[in-house]
């Protein structure tokens, strides 16, 4: 991650309303500050508070009613002591009003007359002028996901249009003699390659456009010049790679003649996944990716996904939506190695219940029966049965 | 929600590839078994098992070299007793093969003999024909939310069209005579109309498709006709109502009147989103939305899309993504209702806590500084700092 350093896509300028799930490219601070004005955050009535002071439910004070103030309107009535004029919830004050009456502590004596039945300080019921943001305050930082409350926020102070990163190009090549289009009866011994489309749906997730390359026998030349053409398609180039060790070999080469640095990681500490390749080709970051999809999804969440967001100049601070279970059964594992595992929730008598989904071939299937991935700490020998884990939910 | 009984949005068939996202009309089934054959789950050698029995370090079986079976080909090496042939991680085993030793525990003798130091198991190191799916197992349910796995899974076994529900159009009407588009320069007491692009990005979240249908002044035969333009517009129908009382009683009547059985729902014991209304005319769900922006959220979040859900016919086992996190201060709150707040969160020294966001006016920028939304539990005076809460992220 180091070595991407700064590496960024471009940014582009967009509609504020069409910007959800983008990521900021510029800081945006507002213009203004808001509310523009004071504001009744009450139905009732604008009064001088010092005019109601010591009012109870048998002393009422007894004040005019001047007139109101219509929403969206500027005040046309001016409060003289004693006076009150009816104020709607976002409307504003009357002249001269500091405070709002809650209706509810109100009666109409007639048409010209309300008695107050309880007193009110100065600025009760009213949002101040600036309350919310002051001129100069940060809207939204530079590489934020855009939330519908930041479309909002952007909007409410008359910001249009945001810059935001491109969405990164993922270029996919599926890699295997193995491997038939998912339209294709396989013949003996062909799989269907599902790999080019999980991986596109994980860079959909992660906010990239992926770029489906195709899918390449087990021949050095040939997946050279595959890779040469994802680099021509891509900002990222994924390898889904066979699951032979030659067929591994042949990836990194491939990727290795891409550009300097070249592959960086042959081979992470974590199961599944261990035959991962990751490496930097000039700008481009470039992905060897396990052929078992358990493995490919697990990777491509610790590796590939971080790297798209970065291309976007994403902070790191996202909360990885996480659930807590109990486990029902112990899971083995090797101290040294990070393991993650599949597991299905359900919510017990005790709160959520995590099942790991075993799976000895790690085929897709696995994966369709799980509502997440959970792991076994580094340093750990295992978890028990009845421990709680972390659950990232897919 | 009982009251929506079996309303649906119809279903439209896709490219499984772009489902990602959608919820499945359908359900799906095995037409046939995975894997399709007996598959090595290791690069080594296939044999027969009786072959390598005693097998040590220091007496290794010798095994006569008869071949490879090359990935994705049928095989073409038939093993006698005392045979071996080279097998790759997911290729097919050679004729009357029963399991696979795994190169680490093997020796090249010379061009026609391997040494085995290493019994195996007959079946070890293969996954079995049908392992993972047999003929008419569910692969995926209907009323799932289609996931890069799923679209894998399907593909594995050749669908490549998915039935999917359409996404349910949801019309969007703002009102308030204080409202002004965001383009438009606020004269005084005038704000910005935002919570129509709020709630979108909300529907789009949802997985519907929003449709504003524009801003409204509190009139009633113009909402009146508003409503009438949007139930032909949308599936389901949300009003942005005013903040004032008059405001959201125009609102219920204007919804009133598109068909029976109207408004169910008045007012709920929540807060923020007490003034919520929700109903039914003919087949076509109605909200009017609290109009400020952290209520509208609360409401749509609890209400709003479950309905939209419900009608793409999601099963209802989603799990929310969540946090639990500490808090940072005391919250109080009223016995009785389901109070929520913003929260921020933080990754403290004891783990993530929350800090709670306060805004007397609930603008939108309660929310720009939150991470999430926490609760107090419907019958608790309230919660202390310290205490753990779930936050329901943004």
């Amino acid at each position: 991650m180091q070595r991407l350093g700064d590496i960024r896509v471009g940014a582009e300028t967009i509609s504020t309303g069409d910007a959800l799930g983008r990521v900021t490219a510029a800081r945006y601070v507002s213009p203004t500050g808001l509310p523009a004005f004071a504001r009744s955050s009450m139905d009732g009535y604008s009064v001088r508070a010092a005019d109601t002071f010591g009012a109870t439910e048998s002393l009422p004070a007894y004040l005019e009613l001047t007139g109101e103030v219509p929403m969206g309107r500027a005040p046309q009535v001016a409060l003289g002591s004693g006076d009150a004029a009816v104020a709607f919830t976002g409307g504003m004050l009357a002249e001269g009003a500091d405070a709002v009456v809650m209706i509810e502590h109100t009666q109409q004596v007639d048409d010209g007359t309300i008695e107050v039945t309880r007193p009110v300080a100065p600025g009760e019921n009213v949002v101040q002028r600036n309350e919310d943001v002051l001129p100069g305050d940060e809207v939204v930082p530079a590489g934020q996901t855009v939330r519908p409350q930041d479309i909002g926020a952007l909007l409410a102070l008359g910001i249009t249009q945001v810059s935001v990163a491109k969405r990164p190009r993922v270029a996919i090549v599926s890699t295997g003699d193995e491997l038939v289009l998912p339209d294709v009866t396989p013949g003996q011994g062909q799989v269907r390659d599902i790999n080019t489309y999980t991986v596109a749906a994980l860079v959909e997730w992660a906010g990239g456009i992926p770029v489906p390359v195709g899918v390449f026998p087990d021949h050095l030349d040939t997946q050279c010049a595959a890779a040469r053409k994802a680099m021509g398609l891509g900002d990222v180039v994924v390898f889904s790679a066979g699951s032979s060790m030659g067929s591994r070999d042949m990836t990194a080469a491939a990727l290795s003649g891409l550009g300097e640095p070249g592959v960086l990681v042959h081979g992470i500490s974590i199961k599944p996944g261990k035959p991962t390749i990751a490496g930097l080709a000039g700008q481009t970051p470039v992905f060897g990716l396990p052929g078992n999809p358990v493995s490919a999804m697990v990777v491509f969440d610790l590796l590939v996904r971080p790297v798209i967001r970065a291309l976007m100049g994403c902070v790191p601070t996202e909360f990885r939506p996480t659930v807590t279970a109990r486990l029902t059964k112990d899971v083995p594992s090797a101290s040294g190695r990070q393991d993650y595992f599949p597991v299905s929730l359900s919510q017990g008598t005790g709160g959520m219940v995590a099942e790991p989904v075993f799976g000895k071939s790690n085929l897709i299937f696995t994966l369709v029966r799980a509502d997440g991935i959970a792991s076994v700490p580094l340093n750990s020998g295992g978890l028990y049965a009845g421990e709680p884990v972390r659950v990232a939910l897919f």
